[in-house]
């Protein structure tokens, strides 16, 4: 199957699935210092779904996200493909992306696999990694003389 | 239980089956840079066994050691207290403890958990997560006239 | 003075000058386990220019990137705000962005300054760390039935 | 000079100075998630000071700590050895050493250098690097039969 045909297989119930996979994680979360909970949920190529939690620490810097959680507990799994990752916060109104760590976690296993950002409500935004973190190919460089 | 008779609770044949599970998370180590390959394996308050592996990145600083990945997996899963943890990597013949990184997330949960360093072959090394990362409660302080 | 009317203020020698800087903090990077050095040099509001490189370490998660490490310097002397950061490495023939944990933190900082990937011959790309780090603000969402 | 000699170099004088400028650099935390400053002072071999301060981010995992700003600093500069680090907080009437993940970053540059933790009173303990980070090079190992 093509990547473009791998996508096509994520049914709006796999999806609707996902994303309460990581509403169900955001329980999880250890995140005594920001209070903010977050949940992720992964899909991996062969359709297994492994989730995530923040993972906080009083030293700040040693805290972990959701979504790299997640990341990590599916290569412990033998894990490196996938498709679909749904990311829950309540973040108000708006949908707020991965923090750049974790978009670069991501992108150490592809580019081209689906981000959603959702909510409690199950309202989501639909992205992709390598739109996250764009590789700065676009076209204005020059020589300087 | 007192944490000393929890201790106890960890019998020969838990030690051997958590270095075993340590070694078999090495497997799936994903260390395309170092090509170092780490496994852990905690052990949970209630005796559930938790692997964990190295997991790379690129840009080096967002990789993560498998005694994170184990704490992180664990978390996700509902534990915050432990009992031990066994690390095995490849080091010669020289038992080398976790990093800083990781003694400080161990530490998160607690430092009065037994820390087991252990080679393929099945020595071992023992130590606490609280001996890894002495807080510095040493009485040689004085105030600066 | 606006921001557009701030980035204008760099001129072609202030450019210049900055991705030499970056070059010559290359050669204080210590990465002895990469190999791989980059030089960053950060333009401060006010014109100043902090250089930074990277700093390994042999647990590689502990590593920090050139782009960062400008920043860290910065805010240490008390600045907060910034026009541009020159990053220099040696790639081949190709621009590559920071990584997704710098892009996090230069936009603690700021989404609207400017990001210049350049070689060692003083080829460059520029793109700014909204652009980079894209927040995903973008249209298509919708709520799940 | 042996590394003890170069430790009977630190003054009283010296030491009063460098717990000085860690306080001083506390002034330039950029702390608004935690609200906790941290300031750090580093002296490198040929007694030149090298100052830190905390540097965190909204997504708490790439907040860098004081004393890693420090030696970042100075691997910039080109300083690779030190003789002493102070760090500075405001923790109640405890000394609370160093987050794992700078013991583990000054443990790059050697075990065997200072480490003055300080309070805003210049009250003050005395450790080093290596006792922080203990290796666990105990004898307490076995072969498991
Ligand atoms: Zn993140
Ligand atoms: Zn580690
Ligand atoms: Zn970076
Ligand atoms: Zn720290």
């Amino acid at each position: 199957a093509t990547t473009a045909e791998m996508h096509k297989q994520l049914s709006d119930e796999q999806l609707g699935d996902l994303i309460e996979a990581s509403l169900e994680s955001r329980e999880n979360s250890y995140s005594p210092y920001s209070k903010f909970k977050v949940g992720a949920a992964l899909l991996t190529h062969d359709d297994t779904v492994i989730t995530g939690c923040n993972v906080e620490n009083i030293s700040y810097g040693l805290s972990n996200c959701a979504e790299r959680t997640a990341v990590f507990r599916a290569v412990v799994q033998g894990y490196r493909k996938f498709k679909a990752i749904a990311i829950t916060a309540e973040m108000g109104n708006k949908f707020v992306g991965p923090c750049g760590a974790c978009r670069q976690v991501m992108a150490e296993f592809g580019l081209d696999w689906e981000v959603y950002l959702a909510m409690p409500n199950k309202s989501y935004m639909k992205t992709t990694v390598g739109k996250l973190l764009p590789d700065s190919f676009s076209p204005d460089w020059v020589t300087l003389g």
